[in-house]
C-alpha cells in the first residue's frame, strides 16, 4: 500500500540563470526521475527549478519546492509542494539534504555551493554539465560526471541504492 | 490535472510526549484532513506527529515529515516525504511556515515556540488543547480555540481559505 | 590574560515595538550587564534590541546583534558585533541559544516564540514584564519572574552559574 | 568612543582536518587580522579555526565562533565570543555572512561550499591555498589568488573597503 513507504527523493539543483541546453536537460530529467517513481526536491523558484518541476508534473510525478521566503507565492507553477523556509539561501542546505542523491547542472554559484554542501553531508553527487574543480593542481573526482540526463538519473538511482546498502549494512554490523 | 495544482497544506504542531487523547486528537486530524485533500506537514517524529502522520496516511493523504537531523531515518513509519533539515530545533519554524494554517495540540514547550513563530509569521493558527498565554494580565486571543478534531479542521480550513481571499484582494489593489 | 577566557553572554529578547517602560528597563539592563563584564547578545534591531546594546555600549560593554537579513547596515548603532544570518525570523533561536541565561523583556510573539525555545533549549529564562502561559488551566513557572532590572540581572547570573556548576558536576560524574 | 564603532569582521574559512602549512597561515593570518584591527569569525572549532583564532587572540584581537551545535563547550579554547547555532553544517553560511571580506584557508569540501556561498552572498573571497574551479572549461576567477597570510590580509581589507565604498556610492545614488 502506498501509504506505507516513504518516498524516493532526487534532488535536482541548479539556478534561475541558465542557458537552453541547460533548462532541456532539468526537464528531461523531471521526466526521467517521474517515470521511475522518484519525487523531485528542489529550490522551487524559476530556471532550472522551474524546467525539472515541469517535466516531472507533466509525467505525473511528485515535486517539492524548498523556497528561500515566507511565502509559497514564489513557487515555480509546477511545485506540488512548495515548502517556504524563510532561510533565503541557507535553504540551499535544505534542498541537498532532501535527496537520496543529487543532481547537479548548471554553472551558478549557488549549485557550486550546494555540491560542497553535498560532499559534506555524504550525499552522492551526479554532474551534468557542472562545476569541476580542484585542491592544489589536483582534479577532485567525487562528483560524478554524466553525459546525459538519461546517465544521470541512472547514475543517481544507483549511488542511492548503493548507500542506502551501505546504511543498512552498517546497521546490520552493529 | 492534479499536475497542475499546488498543495495545499495544514501544519499540525505538537510533541514527541503527549498524552493518550492527544494522540488520539492527532490520529484524527490527519484523518479529517487527508479526507478533505490536504497534506498534512508535521515534524515527521514521534508522539502527536507519528499520529497525525498515521491518520493521515491511513485515509490516503500525503505527509511531509521536516526533520530536526541530516537523515531519514529518524522519521516515523508514516511519513511520505521525510525531509531532514540539519536545523535541529530551529526547523520547528519550517514546520509552521509550510501550513496555510496551523493546528496545535499540546503542551510541550516546542509548540509554545512554534504558536508563537506562527503568529509572528501571520498563520492563522487554531488550538486544540493546547497553551494560552497573557501578557500583564491581559489574555491573548490569537489563537482561535478548536474543542473537538472536527471543528479545528473546520475553522484551519476556513482561516485558511480568508487568508488566501486576503491575500489576493491585497494583489488585485496595487 | 582576557584572551584566554570565554566571554560570558546574557541573551536579551524583547520586540522592536516596545512602550517606554520597557525601554527603560533594557537600557538599564544593558549597563548592569556590562557592569558585570557579561556580553549582551540580542537580535541587534530597534525597540528593545537597540535600548539594551545601547545601556551595555555607554557603559563599556561588548554588543553582539544576530541580524536577520544579509546585511549588517539594519544594526542598531550600539551592536558592536553585527552578525547577519540571512535567516529571517529563525535567527531568533540563535539569539536564545548565545545566552548562558535569557531575559525577556516584553509582550511580542517573537518573544513568546523565543522563551518557548529557550525551554526546549534548556536555557534558564528570566521573565520582566512579558508573557505568562498555562496548559489546561495549570501556569506555567519555567520562566522566572523579576520585577526591577536590577533583579532580572541578579537572577539571570545565579541561574547561569548553576547551569555552568550542573554541567560540569554531570561531566565529573561520567 | 570604542562603543560608538561597529567592528569590522573578517571571516576565515577552512576545516578541522588541515596540513601543518595551512594551520601556520590560518595562526599567522590571526595574528595580522588582529594587529590591523579586524574582528576575527570563524566556525569556532578545531584545525583551521582554532589556528586562526589563537593567532588573534595572541595579538590582543577579538574572536567569533558560530558552532554548529547547541552548546559553547565545543569551541576550541581561543574563541572570545563563542555562539552556538544548533544548525548543524548550514552555520556555515553564517560564517560567511559575518565578513565583511572572507578569506578561504584550505581544501576540505566545507570550504568549497562556503566559498560558493559567499559568491552567491557577494561577498569579496580571497584564497590562500584553496579551491580553484571551472565551468564547461573555463577557470572562474572570482575567487582573488593570495600567496601568502600578509598578501591575503592587504587583499581582504582593501576588497572590504571597495565593497563598503561602492555600497555609501549606491546608496548615494538613490
Amino acid at each position: 500500500m502506498a501509504g506505507q513507504r516513504v518516498s524516493q527523493i532526487i534532488a535536482v539543483i541548479g539556478g534561475e540563470q541558465a542557458d537552453p541546453a541547460a533548462l532541456r536537460d532539468a526537464e528531461t530529467l523531471g521526466r526521467l526521475l517521474a517515470e521511475r517513481g522518484c519525487t523531485v526536491a528542489c529550490g522551487g523558484r524559476g530556471g532550472v527549478m522551474a524546467a525539472v518541476c515541469r517535466g516531472a508534473r507533466k509525467a505525473g510525478g511528485h515535486t517539492i519546492g524548498l523556497l528561500p521566503g515566507m511565502d509559497r507565492s514564489e513557487a515555480n507553477r509546477w511545485v506540488e509542494f512548495a515548502l517556504p523556509t524563510g532561510l533565503g539561501f541557507a535553504r540551499n542546505t535544505l534542498v541537498v539534504l532532501a535527496g537520496d542523491a543529487v543532481i547537479a547542472v548548471d554553472g551558478s554559484y549557488g549549485t557550486l555551493s550546494e555540491i560542497g554542501f553535498a560532499l559534506v553531508a555524504r550525499r552522492p553527487v551526479v554532474g551534468l554539465g557542472t562545476w569541476s574543480f580542484r585542491y592544489r593542481g589536483r582534479e577532485d573526482e567525487s562528483v560524478v560526471p554524466a553525459s546525459s540526463p538519461e546517465e544521470a538519473v541512472k547514475l543517481a538511482l544507483q549511488l542511492a541504492r548503493e548507500r542506502a546498502a551501505g546504511k543498512e549494512a552498517a546497521n546490520d554490523a552493529r
